[in-house]
């Protein structure tokens, strides 16, 4: 925290104790609502409101036990225990709370529990889309500024300035992101982001487009269509038989949160005698000879000079956010949560609170962002097999290392432990996961170069690339644009690679959302990724089927995905020339087999004794007697 | 199989059908002794001779029954099951066979068990130093060469030749190895390697004076001083409480060892339709994903047209071969194996010959050679704590992990992951492994280039590289010679880093052995070592204290040593500057001492809150109150 902080925290208290004086009042209780019939039947209220802690609270309802109140060290705030029996109806109740003679009450509402799809989780069956909302498309141009916000401005000439996308402009394209063969919509966060421009360098005031920058739990941002919006449009993604994936940041918020501003206890922030950034160094959670101080920079280091970092040890901030995240999948319908920043926070909080959805929607998928570098590391945060002191539960994560792996493979020539050896080698240490089909595999993000720009804007790389992605084990995920062919780096900063998709804003010369709109180039990748995203969305052995791969050799990578039903072999030249694939070595999958049709050209082959691969080509081969 | 050894294999069949005719003999009995009182009863004898398996056997002696009669494929051998009762004394008994009216037998002795120290293990607080026994020292010029062997010269003046170095060349300077501070002795292997010159490459014919080419695994080399040099040799190392280690290869032997030339059975070697070598891709037996025609290609493949793969799955084999290893314990008092190319045999047959060993020698200590790039894989040979179909059961194996990092941490400048980062980053996967301390530690060996030439020559990394093995985790090993500077690279080829160490050979111009004769640099050198080494030896903490260390900043690492007696720092400079280090960070490890001594220097230090750390130096202080 640095002296800015250190004067708005004090400036604050001193807020708070001219508050003293006033009349006690109860501002808002989240969560803003519950629902009746929940397999937890604990519910902690924080009541909000000058001088809230100050009150004795009552509630009188049928089924519903207020148990203990508690005090935080902020007198505006309290904490209510409150138990609803599984015999409690739909209704509103009244939280009344009392200071000496005054009497002050709110409603709380106990809804029934929402119908329709929710908590379906995702899975290898499933092609995940992941959008960046401001930037994919601007469905409501009523809604892209406000002037009661702290950001009262969109200006798509600014890259770092809101630009006015939406979930209408999302909802407004289902057709063509189905059309690619998606099935799931991940979006980057809508929580509101009521912030300032903040300082993220030294040339650029940033605004939190990207949704990273929490300043309420309880509000969708309106200007991405607000709650009720945001409900509809996983209504409408639910009827279309698309999915939705919510992104969580438990780590910190923005510094304008209310809950910065009014903080509940001196420890719901980690707090240092100066600005301290995390060492990102996840290293010291399982290094065996670890010190505390290296696990304490990591978790407790702030993300930037704005993002305060939350103390998820608080148990009354730990209760707030997992509640929020239940709360969300409820009333939003989701299926499966992305959680942001994942390494950074505490474990056994990540444990509890993966649990809690865990429990209250079982089939629910969890993917965190731990981007490491190994996969010691990235088995260590997801449920793995290795016998350590701290046993993550997260069934999935996002798979850095095979992502590093791909690019590593389409960038280098083959040789010993380079080119198409690095993906074979990512999966060889699968065996430490209790379910590597839970990771989620990507070629870019939000966060990283584009895909196409790391590869040299090679469309045979990038085919390559789709191909294993579209084939392997795992969940795979896509994000938006690079079926047409977005490129750029992080030069000169992160809106390089997250600019507007062409045709989604009103008055764009180009719509890359039509055949028409895309040139041949363009047309030709969004026209593979679709043929062969189908084809996996149609044969399940792609989604559940074995893996079998084996040793590159000469260039050469080969793997079969292989159940009772099917075998489809995918067969990569990496080299420069093409090669007549002598297929001997894989009689073990083979045997049996005298024909093959080629997924990709249609083609027929009548000879499987050798497999023609052209150059730099990966081939998919779905196999026949 | 190349068509030369197709062509020996059916020669050697004819020879077997024209011998049949022969008169039976028992011409030789493996193990060529054994011992009463072991804890494993069994013993399986091979018996060899003009048919020898078609005889009927009988052993008539107090306590020792034969159970069972085995006929080999080839009919020149059998293999007799005897149980050795704990009541059977010391003793010679006849090993006789019947055929028809003829009658031949072989005496057999049962030897008391040897005395003195055996089996004693090595541990983190050894210091184990490597010699190429060929190459070190000639301590008895009239066993250079003799005529009766396949390879009847030694030439010093040709890289690829033998060179004359013997046993009593390292008895010769075993003050010079105590004074160093070594404490055990690891020498490649000593068994008889009786054979021609090979074609290791097109302009190159080598003779197998490394060791590792097999021709009798009843012989030792009498090159080197024979069965009962090597016995003496082992009692003047005990008596001095130095230990041995003997290194084993069980993947291959010699294509002119006696049993290529005659085979028991067809399947006591791997064949192949033509010649056939090892992927060398460990990766196919622990991938979840491997097919079992990779498996076998790095099982069964052969390391070279020379070296016949030993198939371990023919059960008599993996007893010979396991029998050998125990015989090889108990008759010569070895403390430690190291096994060659460990990574290339059958995992069960490794099971099987550690565990036989850990129960005739319960402190006895095996580290294999498994030459691998990653963490995963290192972990996978070793006893480790992932829950894997197959467990190896290996207490210690070579540490190539942390090999790699040392050198890269040295060859880089310090960045985000590069540099110190890399030493630091090895260790932080030591979770893995069932007890990183029995990993043997090393900055290079035999078959790699030496370290100094690795260092680009330069003093300064050569003592933060010594600095770091000699105090970090593990059992230190070392490379003759890298002591008084020994370089090269395997350019152009690994005779090149197998030198004559300089003063070992008759008529040599320089003895590295003496301070005279070593020059101010080389001096230095060895006295650094020394010095550390002795300190090592005399400091139970950095043997077997804990180890604590911190994520390195701006170029610095830091770690700890330490249990109830001392607590020793480790603090690298890798930077090009001198560096005041604020120790506030390490208040966990620091708090309560006030003073330091500077190992290397014997300054000391009364003020530890800030630590001089003089540019591109390992500083090693002892702490105190």
């Amino acid at each position: 925290m640095n002296r800015f902080f250190i004067a708005l925290f004090f400036l604050t208290l001193l807020a708070i104790a001219g508050s003293r004086a006033q009349t006690a009042s109860i501002q808002r209780i989240d969560p803003t609502n519950w629902w009746v019939g929940m397999k937890n039947q604990n519910l902690q209220l924080m009541v909000y409101g000058p001088q809230a802690g100050a009150m004795t609270y009552t509630i009188n309802y049928p089924g519903v036990k207020l148990i203990k109140t508690h005090k935080a060290e902020n007198p505006d705030f309290a904490f209510l225990d409150v138990v609803i029996s599984p015999t409690a109806k739909p209704g509103t109740f009244r939280v009344t709370g009392k200071n000496g003679s005054q009497t002050v009450s709110r409603p709380y509402e106990l809804k029934p529990r929402t119908t329709g799809p929710k908590g379906q989780g995702v899975s290898a069956a499933d092609f995940i889309y992941l959008i960046m909302p401001d930037r994919f498309a601007n469905g409501d141009p009523s809604n892209d500024a406000f002037p009661d916000m702290l950001d009262p401005k969109a200006d798509r000439s600014v890259p770092h300035l809101r630009h006015g996308g939406d979930l209408q402009g999302i909802a407004n394209h289902l057709d063509y992101l189905q059309d690619l063969g998606v099935t799931a919509v991940w979006m980057t966060p809508v929580l509101v982001n009521d912030e300032s421009l903040k300082q993220e360098a030294p040339d650029r005031m940033q605004a939190g487009y990207h949704g990273y920058h929490f300043t309420d739990h309880y509000q969708i941002d309106k200007r991405f269509g607000g709650s009720e919006g945001y409900r509809k449009f996983a209504q409408t993604l639910h009827q279309r038989g698309l999915k939705l994936v919510q992104d969580a940041v438990y780590n910190h918020v923005s510094d304008d949160h209310w809950l910065y501003k009014h903080q509940p206890f001196k420890d719901w922030f980690n707090q240092w005698p100066g600005y301290t950034g995390s060492s990102h160094k996840e290293q010291a959670l399982y290094d065996p000879y670890a010190s505390a101080a290296d696990r304490k920079l990591l978790l407790d280091g702030w993300f930037t000079p704005f993002l305060p970092d939350l103390n998820l040890r608080n148990p009354f901030l730990a209760t707030y956010l997992i509640q929020h995240a239940i709360w969300c999948t409820e009333l939003f319908s989701l299926d499966a949560w992305r959680v942001d920043t994942y390494k950074y926070n505490d474990l056994n909080f990540l444990n509890r609170c993966n649990q809690a959805l865990m429990t209250e929607f079982p089939r629910i998928h969890i993917f965190g962002e731990s981007w490491v570098g190994s996969p010691v590391a990235q088995a260590f945060f997801v449920k793995n097999k290795i016998d350590q002191p701290f046993k993550s539960n997260q069934p999935g994560g996002l798979d850095f290392v095979l992502y590093d792996a791909t690019h590593a493979a389409l960038r280098e020539e083959f040789g010993w432990d380079t080119g198409v050896n690095r993906f074979y080698q990512a999966l060889t240490t699968d065996g430490l996961y209790a379910d590597p089909q839970k990771l989620v595999t990507f070629l870019e993000n939000h966060d990283t170069d584009r895909f196409l720009s790391v590869i040299g804007e090679d469309l045979e790389k990038y085919k390559m690339g789709v191909t294993w992605l579209l084939t392997t084990r795992g969940i795979p995920s896509w994000y938006y644009g690079t079926e047409v062919l977005m490129k750029n780096t992080k030069n000169p900063s992160d809106a390089e690679v997250r600019r507007d998709f062409p045709g989604g804003f009103p008055g764009d010369k180009e719509d890359k959302f039509t055949v028409a709109g895309r040139n041949k180039r363009e047309n030709e990748a969004f026209d593979f990724v679709k043929k062969l995203a189908n084809y996996r969305k149609t044969t399940p052995t792609l989604q559940t089927g074995k893996l079998m791969q084996y040793v590159p050799q000469l260039g050469t990578y080969v793997y079969f995905r292989y159940d009772n039903a099917k075998t489809v072999m995918v067969a990569t030249n990496s080299t420069h020339q093409e090669i007549e694939l002598d297929t001997k070595r894989f009689a073990e999958r083979m045997t049996g087999f005298t024909k093959a049709r080629n997924v990709l050209t249609d083609e027929t082959i009548d000879n499987l004794s050798f497999v023609k691969l052209p150059a730099r080509t990966a081939v998919v081969l779905e196999l026949s007697k």
